[in-house]
């Protein structure tokens, strides 16, 4: 079964000297995710947490929303030519009572609408999808706690500690306690991964909680926040512009460029203190 | 046309108060490529050089080589339900020699293959598709050359300084000099965007050349550099492990943690001077 981390001899330059010695890498493998049998998607994935991955992947696709939805996953022995498993396919069982979409192999479903390519066909489509409604969820958000959650996240990644190469999602209360961390070499899987963890605890929709990112929110990250029921999303580096605008157009608390005690509130800043007077 | 940025009222948070001030932030839109009016691949990315997006994916997936075998790049007009242009649909003609590969909309075609999902059969699949071998390029690679990179590379980011949003590829000769760079929400887009500059200049292969990106190194950015024939790539932040993997099997250059004086090479570093006694 694949690892987390790998290790590798580099040579280290630097005004010291230039040396070989010993380095560890974030692992990155592929996982193929089927559903009853038929590949769906593959993604570049650090291995772990696989069933939740695919799991959270399909919350966030709009296929599933309760853990009984899913029967079963399995990693696939002889998916290769010798029969061996690798542990890089799985297959999802779902309920007979659970409708799969029109789905190409590509991840970007939403964006393939026959109605055209825009920014606006991608906000529609996820905003239809949604189960769960956020724009009425009564949560109030604390600066204070906002400004915590980064070193708070920071210090339970126990991976990126010996990698400094994996991005982390983390799942807080809205008095800043994590419930759930992940880490991937991709941030979305990240995302994913801890979304599958709430489906297959029965946990959706995450009313009232915050999500918080390594690095940047792209629409998909907002996306996946949305069909997951998640009121807030916190990323500690800029949002883009359709990340905005999908999280104005649910109703989503996006906040960007969160660092100690300074943040950018984008959309839905109801859920924070009112503007006031620099003193 | 899609803008590259755009703005927004933000609610500023900091211990000097709270405040609506103006922000800026990074362009995100669907790109949608058809190859002959069939849909290929959607891709979100920063609006600008979508002719060179398009050009370079089909250099990474193997498809062309040559500027010859794009034949024209057009935007879709009337791709939406109301005859507009969006400008996020675009359409390539190839040339009649051109076989196109059996493409699903997937991004990740080379790891669909049916011999099973695993990182050796990912590498061994662009060790095939690669038309030019990077392992036996001269290239001598200066440590003094290589720190000054990043330095570069961030002066020409323009979009960067206005949005804090933006990844960034850089081409570099041997002797640093900047040649092209691209920036986008997605590191692998600007890759793409470097290029298929490329390619439409007739530049390809790209001999002896360097290319940086900011942030991390993955497989798929290691898999661009090499269907390109780029012979070094490094990254300001950590590779993974199938990226260093994919470096090792074709004989790329890859350094990660590029940072002032020091550096990881962790692949093919007979291009590097031989490793020396710290004083």
């Amino acid at each position: 079964m694949g690892r987390v981390t790998a290790r590798r001899r580099v040579l280290r330059i630097s005004p010291a000297g230039h040396a070989h010695r010993a380095d560890t890498l974030a692992a990155e493998e592929p996982l193929e995710v089927r559903v009853g049998g038929r590949p769906l998607s593959v993604t570049m994935r650090t291995p772990g947490h696989d069933f939740d991955l695919a799991a959270g992947f399909l919350v966030s696709e709009g296929v599933v929303g309760a853990a009984g939805e899913i029967t079963g996953i399995a990693y696939c022995a002889g998916a290769t030519a010798d029969g061996s498993n690798t542990y890089n396919v799985l297959d999802v069982r779902l309920a007979p009572s659970v409708r799969l979409p029109e789905f190409s192999l590509d991840r970007n479903v939403y964006m393939s609408s026959s109605c055209g390519v825009c920014g606006k066909a991608s906000l529609d489509a996820v905003r239809t999808e949604a189960r769960w409604p956020v724009r009425d969820d009564p949560l109030e958000l604390d600066p204070a706690v906002l400004s915590a959650l980064p070193d708070t996240l920071r210090a339970a990644q126990r991976v990126f500690d010996r990698t400094g190469g994996l991005h982390a999602a983390g799942l807080f209360t809205v008095d800043g306690s994590l419930r759930c961390l992940r880490e991937d070499v991709g941030r979305h899987n990240a995302v994913d991964k801890v979304v599958g963890w709430a489906l297959r605890e029965g946990l959706l929709p995450l009313r009232s909680s915050i999500l918080l990112v390594s690095g940047r929110a792209s629409f998909e990250l907002v996306q996946k926040a949305v069909m997951a029921g998640i009121p807030a999303l916190a990323a500690v580096s800029a949002p883009s512009s359709l990340a905005a605008d999908l999280a104005e157009e649910t109703g989503l608390t996006l906040i960007g460029f969160l660092r100690g005690p300074t943040m950018n509130a984008y959309t839905a800043t109801h859920r924070l203190p009112p503007p006031q007077p620099v003193p």
